[in-house]
């Protein structure tokens, strides 16, 4: 009878008149003003913590009160340096009958305008206290991949379809969309058009920028080939090429961008590599993000290069086919390169404790793989397409990264003073 | 017609008398004085190569010639400078009406008394010249995994398994047999037996230099802790335990040892790493050999450091259970360590283009996870138990290294001069 109290009467309604709908700011007026500070004076129970600092407006408070006589509540609200808010309220049963937690949790980033909240039910025993606390804090994205049948040189239709799935599936909610590497122009280096097309990159880049501030969504669009002039050569024709992936945020603003490192062998004649400039850690709305490209995820040092500067979700434009795989290759197993994608996909998530979001390429049947997917530690693959065109939304839980960490210490170990292994671009940039 | 003639008359009959049966020495006459340098001279087409080095006594020959009017014979012997021979010929339809191709191999070291032989027949329009190339000379090692419920503090009984596990194996024709993790006494730290027994870890080797002599096969008996003093201590009781793998010849000789350098978290308080120590290649007569142990499976940086000195196969004994992962993270996914090790094993052999032989500890239900196996890029698992005790044993066809290799050029790319990832550990050995 208590737990029915507990669960029924004094959950889920208190607050119900002042929690934000998904994508408004209508929330938050209760714990920023009148209560805040005062409330937990009241029933107080364990350790209280109220800090503020005046310098940059960011406070924690972490309260254990009794909100009534069948509930405590465990509280905390914090802003980070860049104005992010963060609130969770933790209730349990005071009678210890029913060992469920009952979790509301907000989220606000006044910089974006993006809100949201989030209620839900565990079950704590199963729970330390610091993996709970993360589970608890951590955000969850909602993460679009895309992938379709990208024709060779043929940059209008490609855009076109990018630009209707990113809109689809920004009115799904997706706070993020990713597309293929080679999205525009597939790959048709032997052409010339290829070339005088990758001149044109500013303009699909200009055009992914208002896109996305239209729809208040972060886009990564794949890779596109960009022409630059040698740095050498006064001839206007003299010419590299960069296989490029950018982070242009809800804002529609370049938060970064990425020049292929580990270029695919046959590509190799045509692409101009990135070479020994280190693999930089671009700060986005969803966290740390880093961006490789296809064969780059090959590469275990990519991705420790990344994670050694913090960066938590690794965001992978693709355009992998079957027949990457060699003759030979095929001829000793014909679906190797799936295999090879989602082994090392997974593998990268748990020895990286990181995200990893891949938008691959897809069809026609038996050549791009699609695959695009969301994958996590402990769990692989959140979700995954086929090798159907379309796009797909799932939710990328950041808590589990945490838990992650908080299992495996690969990051703590990375960190470490005297740490066993260490990196070429560390030695070249000093850090 | 011809083809029929090709098939049935001309193939896998000529050298019948003078082929050796698995793990003798009767075949090679024919070549090695008879007919060697002469049987190419008639019927000469293409390229004639004999090449002889007084020095080593290394030879190699690499002659097309008509052995008879349907079929056209590529013969190519060599041996290496530790005296091991290999042997090939490929036959192929003269009329070009079937495309396939005959292939028989020869292999002997004479060092060791080790030969075989096998025929195949393989569809060429597969095949570059050079995989086909590859997949004709590597030889094809019959490796045995072994796995048991490992007794904790129990020495006698679980060498007892060990042993008699390793017969079986030998007697099966396994040419190496590898061991778990902790395989003499499982893992009790907080128990006093647990340093004690650590100091008689000298016993125990010496029985297996003798096992793996008295049975002409390798051994990796997983790992067994040792006590060592303490350079600057005089106190008799002032001791550091490693956690050792060795290499056991098919002669009884040790050729390398490894101490666990990535210690599981938990494990840190009671073992000493082998830290800065870099990873050394095992020259071995399966090949160059890499050893890891369990936890070290998740550092990349590991395998990259062996595979750049040119390891081919590397092997993992390992304590890896269900529980290793914690409360909170099997919450997320009971499954979440078979995840681990499922994709992080079948990832490491495509992006090192290496073999690994992976042996765990198995059960008691719902703790130790087995699943020991034979790993391979392009296919992943080639064999794996489940959580069963007993032992396993898998063909490790070395050709498909050589394909990846032709297709990835992994190792390519870690040769070349300025690639873009180094290691501390080049940088400490000047390497």
């Amino acid at each position: 009878m208590t737990s029915n109290l507990y669960g029924s009467t004094n959950y889920g309604t208190n607050y119900g008149t002042n929690y934000g709908t998904y994508g408004t700011d209508a929330y938050g007026n209760t714990y920023d003003t009148s209560t805040y500070g005062t409330a937990a004076d009241a029933n107080t129970y364990g350790a209280n913590r109220t800090s503020y600092d005046p310098t940059t407006g960011s406070y924690d408070q972490h309260i254990d009160y009794d909100r009534d006589a069948y509930t405590r509540r465990h509280h905390r609200e914090q802003m980070d340096d860049s104005g992010r808010y963060y609130h969770r309220d933790v209730d349990r049963d005071t009678s210890g009958l029913d060992n469920t937690r009952r979790v509301h949790k907000e989220y606000s980033n006044p910089n974006t305008g993006t809100s949201y909240h989030r209620d839900s039910t565990y079950d704590r025993s199963n729970l330390t206290d610091s993996a709970a606390d993360s589970q608890i804090m951590a955000p969850v994205h909602k993460v679009a991949v895309i992938q379709w049948h990208i024709k060779n040189l043929d940059p209008e239709y490609n855009h076109g379809q990018a630009v209707s799935y990113i809109t689809a599936a920004a009115s799904d909610g997706a706070s993020i969309a990713v597309l293929p590497e080679y999205h525009l122009c597939g790959w048709a280096p032997e052409s010339p058009l290829f070339a005088s097309l990758a001149s044109q990159y500013q303009t699909y880049l200009d055009s992914y920028c208002n896109l996305a501030k239209k729809l208040n969504i972060n886009i990564v669009p794949g890779t596109i080939i960009e022409a630059h002039k040698t740095d050498k050569s006064s001839d206007e024709n003299d010419i590299l090429l960069y296989n490029t992936a950018c982070f242009i945020s809800s804002r529609g603003q370049i938060l970064g961008k990425y020049r292929k490192k580990n270029i695919w062998h046959p590509e190799r004649p045509h692409l101009t590599s990135s070479a020994t400039d280190p693999h930089e850690v671009i700060e986005t709305d969803l966290g740390k993000v880093g961006l490789l490209i296809c064969w780059d995820l090959a590469f275990p040092e990519a991705f420790r290069e990344l994670i050694a500067k913090g960066a938590e979700i690794i965001i992978i434009p693709t355009y992998w086919g079957k027949l990457d795989a060699s003759p030979a290759g095929l001829a000793i197993n014909p679906e190797s390169e799936r295999l090879f994608l989602d082994s090392t996909l997974t593998s990268r998530c748990f020895e990286n404790t990181c995200a990893v979001i891949f938008a691959n390429a897809a069809g026609p049947s038996d050549t791009f793989l699609g695959m695009s997917r969301i994958v996590l530690p402990f769990i692989g693959p959140v979700k995954s397409m086929g090798a159907e065109e379309g796009y797909m939304v799932a939710d990328l839980d950041m808590s589990v990264l945490d838990v992650a960490e908080d299992n495996y210490k690969v990051r703590q170990d990375i960190k470490s003073e005297g740490w066993y292994y260490s990196y070429r671009h560390d030695q070249l940039t000093g850090k």
